[in-house]
């Protein structure tokens, strides 16, 4: 395992979005999490005061961007606004969960690119580095000219299967068009074709009231088809495509999202759909009333640990970089 | 009453947190409310869409940072990168409460200063211009470099004030040591003197233990007292207030504030203080279960729309600014 | 047809990429091509000088980043810094081919985001706007913030296939894994079915040695297969995706791609390709030699008369925007 | 006392504002002024050559923002560019007086807020820090975005009173609306009351033709008044307000401000006035010719030594900083 | 003659340095100068107000940064964020002197580049163009990104010298080597020959207890001697080049110099030197003490007023430009 | 001789410019060139992977900008790019030919000064610094707001001319007027007169079909000339100044220039030509075809070497810095 070099320099802080993942992390790095005040009005307003004196170290700021999104991008803003006045020598941002990466084109006229705004408001607050995992574009790295890690969770999830035995006829499953990409990915890590699910809607966003879709390209019959996302938001897409893969004849449906959003009905719908296990990550922090019996969640905090220990030690972090 | 020139490229647009005023400034401008799309997600995160062209138009942005006021930002600062992607000429943002704006300064070690931070946000989301009415401290608007058009109620208070034919022995009250430039300033438009509350606790923000204040700096016996102030937010101030001047003798005391934030139990705790009036504005919406029998609110709409239709004719707007 | 406004104030400079393409938009556009004089030295310096007065004027300048791609792109960042200097009011940037869109994202550790850098390369120089088509993906629009209309050429070549007859059985191939949801674009707009080929190979640039797809995913047997790509670079991929599909049993097939690199032995490979055809566009200029008796070259030239003239009259241009 | 680390490392570097006082935190700090020859040419112009190498160096240039108030500016702005170009690895400003500091925000339509732009202008010029005594507002640290060590000279002044032993009948008492604050907490320091001279004259500069203030609000009567203010300029406010406080009964009046401009007529005019001492620092150098037999003037030197010497050693100065 | 248009929206205003020239520009425009309170405080503090609505006009600001140059320097930065809050559409520098131009390279090591700083301060504070005459070198165009509009001065000096009919053997003399391209463009338009003094010193800044030189490159014997230089400062170049000259052989000798700047013992040292005239403009004001009865002034407000409506006008300013 | 400080923690890298003389400084400084794949599509389009961690380091690209000027200008570009993504701690760019130098100012009316865009596009890209040799203006230094070294390579020559021993009896000739500062300086180091060629052709380009100039200003009969310039491009201006020289009476010619461009036919033109030797550096590569007997090549390796390892150890290199 890797030891972090000077380590009286290196400053750890956890905001309120992932407190849970944040206190593993610091567990593995081997130095505890520094305190800062973090509190909200009663008019919704944050106040932030950091506790100890961090001058001249360099700082890992741990949040992700989930719900709420708006208060705990801000209570990032603030933070590294109070970090940098206090002279911290360099403001990493390690946002598991990068939010807001799915609108991240204009998809018709006059909308924003609200991706992009995130890092232009990230990047004006002057941090030096961005840790994420599984962007939903990899292009969302070209939003910053600061350096950006983008870790992958692909080894977690295709640990996690080959431990499951499923056989050697698997098949790997885009649930929509834009999803092929990660789907060759992880074909080639567990040795499996692909297949796509062609839903014939193009929204990034899924619709509730979508229906099954009636079109599955490839050979899933008698399969065992694991769909791949990187996220799973109100999992009506999951589902759907979980439907559609039936009834073109797959044996089992495994789905796969490194972030777990599970936003509205998220629960019931997965838990009731077709699938045999809903994997993903803690990226996000799952609070107990999202847990249920098909959720499987790995957690991320070693890759993390090992990400932030190599950046201070001035290390390569190849092996957990993204190559797609 | 002035007119708008070429309006067929002038846009106003409302978001969410005060569409009411934004609709009544609207009327009064003469234009009708042009048309977007803003949605909020399951998990949080908010969609824009501008569904009418805004090519080359000078666009006036209407939004309040009050509560939700991270949401409520986040949907001004996407708006406006929507707006700027769309091609619009000038984008001027009218906040007639500016969110945040208390933590303009650093009071302890490794604080943010967040009105700072909000200004930066704006800048780098470019925006032209920024109108605001009453802001905490008049120094914000050095945190910006583009125009800002800082309005003042003071003139809708003094009006009102003036109407109720309150008598010649009238005394205005600063609640704080840092409000007496304010009362000073209301002390002179309607020919009064001026008292101060001396609660000895310079925090800028109430905290609702405190007890009531034991020194009043000035005479307030047998007197009428208005206490004036830019915000009313927990209402815990304002009546601890009333009680101090209750007890130092003023006959009648009565409350006035630019901006309504009446978080927490403030309703209660102004309908049950010694105030006769809680005077205030419509800068932040207030929706039913925040009325209350002792609340008066003036409307900012005739102010706005003056200023707007003056910025846009290049007109000066000297009398409505702050002249402080 | 629409006719530009206060034309007097509009000025449309070619660069040396693409002369002819920047002559047709002029005489469609009525304005004639403004002076400019560019020499290129012995050394291989470029001197640029401009030969009329452009004091206040809207400003349009016509590059493509094609082949010689750092001397049209250093061409361009000269031209508007002598623009800019000579004050010009605004300077719209006008890029049929966008170079470089592939470099996209880091897909290794160590590499760069070139097409992030030429943005920041022109957002540097401050260009106004830029008007381009069919980006390699959507997301390098985000690389910016000024605006960016992004035109697309699809109904360029659905119109075309229109009128060819080519019966009811079409299939719209994509040629690698991220090119689903263009085929998916054009699948429906052409109501047609999808299919991918699965050559298991993610890179986004085409190596000479690759050996024809084994895997194509979807029915393609006895239909006219239409393979939808942005570009055509080597033509090794279009000319190995066509030989699958004739292996996989497909009756015709066709190649479509916006950009017609067609660099290294890009001719032969695709007139000696199963390819009934191979339809481009004039983004990037083919002189004599690249011409090819299976090559159907449309013109680029009404689609961005029609986006100079609408941007210029405040126009919405809406319907000729990428709604991907 | 603290000492400083890697000395080798650390330059310091004194303008023409205030050499002695630079001189004095030199010595304590035990470190040489390093050399460099700032002159000015015949006409106005300077010249400054830094006279050894500072590559990699962290550099502390001290330098008051005092009368000459330009020239002292630009001396301060063309050394920075010096120093930057000379490759100094931070260059960190120690500005004892900040000139402008009173144009802090816009009193009237159409007035600039210098304030603002002496911070855009040393930002510009890209400093590492700013260390600064006493602001006029609290609010100017927010007219930047770099670290700004702000540090109070409150502690000097009441250890001075304590020395004095006047009694216990003290009221500390605010010459102006905008001062309570500060009257405020010098009071709770020695545990006295506070008073406030209502000028009704909300300027921030003083008038010479001003006369006494006709209203003093608190009791002051038979006590002994202590007035506190950030700056003493004319010493027309000063004189007055000691004269307002004699017709009201005090019994002894002091003077105290931190920032000695003494410009005009002062030194008669407080020498002259009903104070018994006028105290100040020397933040702002003092000729022989402005000492006069009132004045007490004590030294900033090793507030500012404590500062640099915990900065240079990423030491906390907590205790010195501003907790207003 | 050039007539401006629009006239309603232009702005022209004088700030300290050149109120007579800025007097005679706005007669010959025929526009009356705009009205802005422009004082001094007692400590030096400069106090800027402008008196009327600028709203949305094009301001033309005339100051020379001529001595005190840092007051002057300061008005300007001052007036400039002043007319920026207030929103002007447009704010053109008129600068007829740019101060600190000779400072426009490291000539040693640790020294700053003065004329960039200027440059990167009126950028700072976004000015949208600088109009100025003669700059000591050309580059410093460069040091700006705006549009800069550099006029020159040699028409008005050739005018002046023809009208003297000082014969055909006429030789324009360069008092040192950086003079030689100024001279050498003197010399074609007055078709004459050209000589350097080769005073072996490569100082700028002129030292006062400078030899003759005891060189002259080229032949000046029995001819007429035009020194030319961009700024006549101390006098002490320009009277010992006509020292030389006269040793070796010229008949008479005359001075040029665009600005006069005329400090230290300037009026004494070119009165009692062997030139015949030295001849200047008034880009810098000459109060009535720096007049000597050797001394020419030629007025510079014709071309500066052309310069000035041809702008507003979009009109070219080509023959007014530097051809150097 | 220095030696590196810290070695483990600098990387040099080489670009296609010049591998050779990179291969030489890294084999002065005592540490291999770090490895990049840098190739070049068959389109045109660079590609840069780095080859090993640089995370942290200090790096030093070693890069020219001469012909292809375009195309080693981007590769630059990309690979800072790169760099900066891939966590380098400083990025020092070494361009021992800084190209495009000579358009350093607006000749004309509409040109672009594209030497400043060529220093925005390196500030744009986050360089830390630029370490160059003998520009072609001193004033291009102050077109950057970095750090600039800059280095001169007058004593190179000044040696080999001394080793010569050519005589007491030299004048060092200016080619044309700008060069007679550069002249002078040679002068002064070699104890020699100056004489400057009067070709009355004010372009910084030659021109191919110049005539020999008619004028030579200053004395060069019988004496051994040595015309310096910094660059020589086609040769055409060295020659014809040589055959001047002659006509004259000049006894010998040599010819000194730093950056050999040797564009064109400058081989032919500068061995046919009267000059004796042609002496430059090889701060640009010269391949096989383009050396001729009378090339003499001197190597900055040693110069570059001391400048980098001095650079990283934080001492002066004001014995290498251009003095003038």
């Amino acid at each position: 395992m890797t030891q972090i070099k000077n380590a009286d320099n290196v400053r750890l802080f956890s905001l309120n979005s992932n407190p849970k993942l944040a206190e593993q992390i610091a567990q593995r790095v081997g130095i505890p999490l520094s305190k800062a005040s973090i509190s909200h009005f009663a008019d919704g307003e944050i106040k932030i005061t950091i506790d100890e004196s961090i001058r001249g170290c360099e700082v890992y700021v741990i949040q992700s961007v989930s719900d709420p999104v708006n208060t705990n991008l801000m209570e990032l803003l603030i933070m590294v606004d109070a970090l940098r006045r206090a002279s911290a020598a360099k403001i990493n941002v390690v946002m598991p969960y990068y939010g807001y990466a799915r609108q991240d084109r204009k998809a018709r006229s006059r909308e924003p690119i609200t991706a992009k705004l995130i890092a232009n408001l990230l990047e004006m607050d002057q941090i030096s580095r961005l840790v994420t995992i599984d962007l939903h574009a990899p292009q969302v790295q070209g939003f910053f000219d600061i350096p950006v890690d983008h870790l992958q969770a692909t080894s977690l999830f295709t640990k996690y299967i080959e431990e499951q035995n499923l056989g050697d006829d698997i098949v790997v499953v885009a649930p929509d068009h834009a999803g092929v990409n990660l789907a060759r990915k992880y074909a080639e890590r567990i040795k499996a074709s692909i297949a796509i699910i062609d839903n014939r809607n193009d929204e990034v966003r899924e619709r509730t009231e979508q229906e099954v879709p009636e079109y599955v390209i490839g050979d899933v019959k008698g399969k065992t088809a694991i769909i791949v996302d990187d996220i799973v938001d109100t999992g009506v897409r999951m589902n759907l495509s979980a439907q559609a893969l039936k009834n073109f004849g797959a044996a089992k449906v495994y789905g796969i999202a490194t972030h777990a959003v599970l936003s509205a009905d998220a629960v019931n719908t997965l838990q009731n759909s077709p699938l045999e296990k809903m994997i993903v990550t803690d990226t996000i922090h799952l609070p107990k009333e999202k847990e249920f019996p098909k959720l499987v969640q790995l957690s991320v905090d070693d890759l993390l640990k090992e990400a932030i220990v190599r950046i201070h030690n001035n290390q390569s972090i190849d092996t957990l970089f993204n190559r797609k």
